[in-house]
């Protein structure tokens, strides 16, 4: 079959590879129909966070069960599902606390430890627990963003942030998962407010398309933020601030933008430590939550899909097939370049 | 009347102060009968946290209520009160949402912008809320410490710490606060393990005798401290770590300890920002609380102290008198020679 | 002064009344210029719940202030002002927990106990707590709605309720406040179904253009009822189920209705007791919750409402003055025959 | 083997029975090496719960795993487990909100719908989330507690009720399962007060020996109940009423001894519907919570068995082998006669 795997840093190629097959018997192997390109991937590429080597990369995915293991029993070949973007054994001590993302064996493993789905078939381990029948009436194609998308942005950014009707929210990071969260906050909560924060005209300009109350750009200075924060707070700050950047930079935007009482919620893969100025917060009585995603709430999230609450397409930028992929991934690291949201790679 | 005055950066003297009288119908005057020294006095003594020049120091007090303002209904002369650390509007927006630690016209101000309660009479604004009929079946004395180490064990530790049945608990720093915060785990919960770490083989000890299932030495290092850690949790390290230092050190140690979707409740103040290391956190799950005492579980408290089930007079290490005073602040000042824990100041 | 006076079961007559005046240094005398009438207003005048005879009718108010206790520091004369429905001393052991409906010198008393809002002034115990100020951005009739019918919707239908995005919830009782749950929940929360539950035509389509996914009727009996929710929701039942009826029949609905595992919030006001299954319930783990309102939450709901996401004018229907208050009353006991939703009685 | 089989009302028998064999990928067959007799095993016999006819009883059991399925990959022969009293798949929509007790192909099926534990061996399905590795460090046969009456105690009355520190609470029926939440109240939180009610003066005389502030007699009279529980809480009522007995009366009692804002969890099997006086809690902000145990607490009660903060060796009164069950059963039947608290049966 063909698989994009990771070579070394900076270095991936479309191979033929070993399709794959089970191993375990809580194993489904899933032929994908469509996955897509994460801001983990550049990562991964980039040896920001480890990868195996010749590790076919992807850990989104839509696709069709094609064998499963004698030990699932609530999956069958041919089944339309959704790939958690992490595997969960369901049992261990972290899964059994709906923490997931530390399963003892599973976790983020799918395109960085074992084979991914940016492949024609892809092995699937823990079949129980980290795949999700897909409804028919959903869309298939932009399904593929509750593999990590949405599931990220709901538990990392709205449940962690700890969103209730009224709140002023601040987004920092107008990319896919920062404008899913946006999009969650509108039509699944009542917020007073909510700013989007980030750098690029085009991505701020999406973000007030999709319904932020303001934008403001980083580009302007931290000083200059807090002053308009201030302004469009009535100098309370955020309740919440969801950080969805992982850097430096946005991380003390957070730390300033924040209310006392306040949450900053932290979804971005941070790369180095960052300041945290208890000097000033010790006594704000603020709340910092980081986050891996557990995909506890897929589930949820599918149901939401289906009751026509979650609007995933909007968020698909661009289509692309398997024998294209890399360019898709040219796309994805220029994206300020190509307007690009996410891209959706059809097998 | 005599009072502790602050004249300026670690300058103290006992004055004589005319008493103060009501200033707006919402005070009472307090007949101070024990007051105590708390190690906030002493940062504000050593000008690490701004304190008013010529202010009377002190934010803990136990009395009998002198003279009530027009306005306030619920107190009467005569009555038996303790006098918390926080005075609160009940109304603005942060004491409605259970904060008043940030109150709007009220906060941490005793002892800081107005005078304190380390004097014959006080003068407590927002009476009505600042103030907690004490019942005479209960240590007088001793309940002193109700007005702010056992609130801001109890908030500020247990509670931001989200402490369950079971938890796995480590309490950085063994003083008067981290010890009130072990007391309250051993008699209000179960948990399944107490670390105490700390310096001074005192105030181990003592954390010992209090119940704390092991104690570590700061003194050895980060390191040995992480490894004897991951030895008695099994690898998995601390549900809730209780960080009552307020230092770089402590919080550094906080992070080294602290479990997969654990929780870090800090306690102390701090003087200056610390490392954060979310290039290891990010993916952990981890929570942490910053706080200011909110003062609002004193009720609860005192309902807790009358049935028996806090213990504040195992704290109490020294008695003196308000001419002692001054002699006071040197046995807290060199805790470990003194084996100084709480120092009782009867007026 | 004029003023609606109940006079005994069923007679109630508008008559001349001294204006009041400050009794306590923590009342406010207030200038109705809107009031309302409330499905408890006739549940008092038809004797089913206890009324001082010859008290003054009334608990929902927008005014302006016209004297100021001593002890209130956070109001001044002249201000505008919604009145809640509770009063509440905001310190007694109730008021504390954020129970200010059974606060021990306050709660439902405003036009039971003591004189009500149905009149051209009233005076309001505990001003600070029981007085909101109102933002003169937000339409002052309309918002007579907050002292009452939305915070009972939202705290003792949605908060009780627990509701969570995708919920799928049934409203029993579309009256004023199950209408103005049905509102918030569809503007401040994303429910994946709301079904509507009553018995008058014109109300359910009232609540169909409300947003309601479906309605269904009471005259088809709990059987047929059952049985059409049980298609709507693929026989797993209504997460939340909120009862805002307050009789047997309603009550019994919502048993049956109930997911396992959800939850049944009733803000009824009910005569007699009722019958609960729990030789069927047991086993299905489900929370029930009752309610009267503590009005904790009129500081965000205002909030809400300047931010434009809360809509109270949608339920006005009528417009009656004082002098015609009267016939409003005939208007809203024969609501199915006018129309009736909400009245707003203009002074 | 051996197994006490189920013959039809009130008719029992120890019959020989072929042994278990593996049927489905996630089954495991434990030799059980002991278990034990339940209230509910009692309803069963006398028909007051359906069971199917020529069934093996017995939900609980401790044992030596045989034989396990190619699907289980977390456990394997010859380890020591706990068997849960519910049977959980892990994955269906109530497993996966926390509430196996309601699973969609398990839930309480052990020992009624399909062969039991009272036998020398049991097929347990869904074996990965079934069992639960028993540390060799606690004791074994006491551990069989920890099958059902804990986890039951623990989940349906403390965490139900909403227990928190200085919580008033009154257990109503001082059995089993009402000791085993005194023991836990006792152990793991602070209550301030905690009054056992029950019949029987042996019952109530273990509930003071096992921590009990006050029992108190229902053969009194509910009046005379109210009354003096209203002494001994200040006329508050209860913060929290464990109901453990699951009957008219007791449901009776619950109510008129609930505080205003309390809760009542209840835990008895209930055989037919009771009176709830809607017309006197509508305006006392209660929460009622009904529960089947779901067992999801089963590894944290391990760890604190293990931590030594669980005794339930305390409440073993009697031992017997298989071949004395049914005079194990008779003791249960005779319990206030024979003093009897929990039967251990050991094969």
């Amino acid at each position: 079959m063909k698989a994009l795997v990771y070579q070394g840093p900076n270095c991936l190629a479309l191979e033929e590879r070993p399709k794959p097959s089970i191993q375990d018997p809580t194993d489904a192997i899933v032929k994908v129909t469509h996955t897509t390109i994460c801001g983990t991937d550049i990562h991964l590429l980039q040896n920001e966070i480890p990868c195996n080597p010749d590790c076919i990369l992807g850990h989104e995915g839509v696709g069709i069960i094609e064998a499963i293991g004698s030990g699932v029993t609530n999956f069958y070949p041919d089944q339309l599902v959704l790939i958690s973007c992490i595997t969960s054994c369901g049992y261990c001590l972290h899964c059994r606390k709906g923490m997931p993302s530390n399963c003892l064996s599973g976790g983020f493993t799918l395109g960085n430890k074992i084979d991914g789905t940016q492949a024609e078939y892809v092995r699937v381990p823990h079949a129980s627990f980290s795949l999700h029948l897909l409804p028919d009436t959903i869309d298939r194609k932009a399904s593929v963003l509750l593999s990590d998308v949405f599931p990220t942005a709901y538990e990392c950014g709205i449940r962690n942030g700890q969103i209730r009707p009224g709140s002023r929210v601040a987004i920092i990071g107008p990319g896919p998962i920062g404008l899913a969260a946006l999009s969650m906050l509108k039509s699944l909560f009542g917020p007073a407010l909510v700013v989007v924060i980030g750098r690029g005209k085009s991505r701020l300009d999406a973000a007030k398309a999709a319904g932020a109350d303001h934008t403001l750009s980083t580009l302007d200075g931290i000083g200059e933020l807090t002053e308009r924060s201030n302004a469009l707070t009535g100098d309370r700050g955020f309740d919440v601030v969801i950080e969805a950047v992982g850097s430096k930079q946005a991380f003390e935007i957070s730390q300033a933008l924040v209310a006392a009482g306040g949450t900053i919620a932290t979804l971005g893969v941070y790369g180095s430590k960052c300041d945290l100025h208890l000097e000033k917060l010790w006594n704000r009585n603020i709340c910092l939550k980081t986050g891996l995603v557990d995909t506890v709430s897929t589930p949820e999230l599918l149901e939401m899909a289906k009751a026509g609450i979650l609007r995933p397409e909007s968020l698909v930028s661009h289509n692309f097939s398997l024998d294209e992929i890399e360019q898709a991934y040219t796309v994805v690291r220029a994206a300020s370049e190509h307007g690009t949201m996410k891209v959706v790679i059809t097998i």
